[in-house]
């Protein structure tokens, strides 16, 4: 099973590709890919569209991984998080994956077994799992691949 | 030049392609792209998609023209709007065709004259300017008319 795990923004956005097999996990990427705070953002949605449609081809991906969305304070935020969402959304239909959602509190529970975890107790318990992770790449990342794992997790039980 | 106006829901989307030439305008295509609701989002979003890559390729659209989005009392229908509206901005970077964008009441007063003018008001004044619009697929994609229109005339000036 090969799970893509997404953490959108329209400046940086972690993903996290990780294969699990009878039990084991192998992480094969933690990243961030970087948008260009000077391209419009329009252009910028077409780049994370054409990224992550290639990286679903390239790993043969079988499963989206994504956060429950909230409304957070800034309604603008939450309508640019919708456009990405919406390609991703779009990406599992292309590539007839299932797409699988989370709250953040289950992700951090799932990982470090604390609902209130914060991102460096989460950093701290993953960089113990996985003591290969390249630092710098990873911390951008780590809630993106903390979601692949906490995916992996629910569906193998 | 040649304008798509398009009115983004997850069921009904109701667009309406314009041309614009020496001061004549010509309504090309108003209709509503009816989306199943037995399908589940991903696939709807998708066949959103394609359905208005579509048209921009058919008619060499020059400009998409969509409403300002605001935050209702449902912050799922926004975040909905979000990933159709995601989808259109991502062709219009696609097409390379500019966006524009315009507050219902702008639409309204351009229209009617009037910016609290309501639905009908603005039927009614679409249906004097052009007899031959055929009511009923017609009064679904007014919005998409109006929006269409007014964007004409804002560029004309």
């Amino acid at each position: 099973m090969i799970i893509l795990a997404v953490d959108p923004g329209t400046r940086r956005a972690g993903y996290s590709v990780v294969r699990s097999e009878n039990g084991r996990i192998a992480v094969l990427e933690v990243e961030t890919l970087v948008l260009s705070a000077q391209a419009p953002l329009a252009h910028r949605i077409h780049v994370f569209k054409k990224f992550f449609d290639a990286k679903m081809s390239e790993y043969l991906v079988e499963a989206l991984a994504l956060e429950t969305p909230f409304l957070g304070k800034n309604a603008q935020n939450f309508l640019k998080l919708g456009y990405l969402r919406g390609i991703l959304l779009m990406l599992s239909d292309i590539h007839a994956v299932p797409l699988y959602e989370y709250a953040p509190r289950e992700i951090k529970l799932s990982v470090t077994g604390y609902g209130g975890a914060d991102k460096e107790q989460v950093a701290r318990v993953l960089s113990t799992m996985f003591p290969g992770l390249i630092a710098p790449r990873f911390l951008d990342a780590t809630d993106a691949l903390a979601l692949a794992l906490c995916c992996v997790w629910h569906l193998s039980f």
